[in-house]
């Protein structure tokens, strides 16, 4: 089916102009016609992908969450080459590092989910796509943190939902006091080290 | 100085006209004949206190800054009823709450306050405007966070800053999943108080 792949190449190169708008000047100042033109194409063949800039903005949020899952897949098959499942805690901190803004494409990635987060607290249609991906890395980060308590890494009293949300906040806030120049992505990173080394004590 | 009070006042008045409408839409979407209407003046009579937006965008978060600061020290002072300094652990948990959406007053400064943001991270200007509360409010961690190890409520070995910038990273974080819906301003408040909790353990 080369015409379908040709279209969907078509909607995420789209979906890429956006991100460069949205991550050097916000997404509300980014017309259709200005997307267009970043991802080189009149404002007619977009239009042939979106019918609208609603439209536009949820699949580029969808495909932005699938890009970010897929870096952090590829990063704990990277570290975990041994036999049997990576270390909950390995797991943890390569998840949250792709949260953090150290590198130039994770940066991009947070300052494109700061622009829709902007825009989801005041708008409903928004907000439900935005919601979308919350309650999975919730349960993911849930998941590995019941992993570490049944392998004796972290004490049995703590409550995996809690510190699944305590950490995801941590890791979020971190994140924006980074960008906005409070302290260094690095300074971010070794927080959550002090975070996960008290997690992990048994 | 009947004339240079009027004038303040009016300049606050459109402070909050601005306050209202990038809580309900965003800060992107308004032009300053909207914040003209929204105070109920001219647009003639809103360019005699403020030449640009950007003016206005500066007076306005620097005023909401002091409000929240003002109302921050009001529910200190109100908490704190016995002789000898208010409680730290007290004080850090009032100064939390104030930056969750609890109610509709606090929920309206942080929905301006991720307006602010969204704008600052692609906005070198406005970025150094955004920041200059935050090292106060770090400072003001530290320092409860200090003088709560030498009365004994901290371990010693906790570092003070480090202990200021996880509580308000992870205030922050969590008040932001509380507004995208993640889960309640009660449940945000929680979880601050389990983190506290392990803080205040000697």
């Amino acid at each position: 089916m080369p015409k379908r792949v040709d279209h969907e190449e078509r909607r995420r190169r789209v979906a890429e102009a956006l991100w460069r708008i949205a991550s050097t000047r916000g997404l509300e100042s980014a017309s259709l016609r200005d997307v267009a033109a970043e991802a080189g194409m009149s404002l007619g063949q977009l239009q042939h992908y979106f019918t609208g800039k609603d439209e536009l903005l949820v699949f580029a949020l969808g495909h932005i969450n699938e890009l970010a899952t897929q870096r952090v897949r590829e990063r704990i098959l990277a570290l975990h080459t041994g036999p049997g499942e990576p270390p909950p805690r390995d797991v943890l901190r390569e998840t949250a590092k792709v949260m953090l803004p150290l590198d130039d494409e994770s940066r991009s990635g947070i300052l494109v989910q700061v622009a829709y987060f902007a825009r989801a607290v005041v708008d409903e249609r928004m907000l439900a796509h935005a919601q979308e991906g919350l309650p999975l890395l919730l349960d993911f980060f849930s998941g590995q943190i019941r992993r570490a308590v049944e392998r004796g890494e972290v004490a049995a009293h703590r409550d995996p939902r809690t510190e699944a949300m305590l950490l995801m906040a941590l890791t979020d806030g971190l994140a924006n006091h980074a960008l906005m120049g409070g302290w260094s992505a690095e300074e971010a990173l070794r927080l959550i080290d002090v975070h996960l080394e008290r997690l992990f004590t048994v």
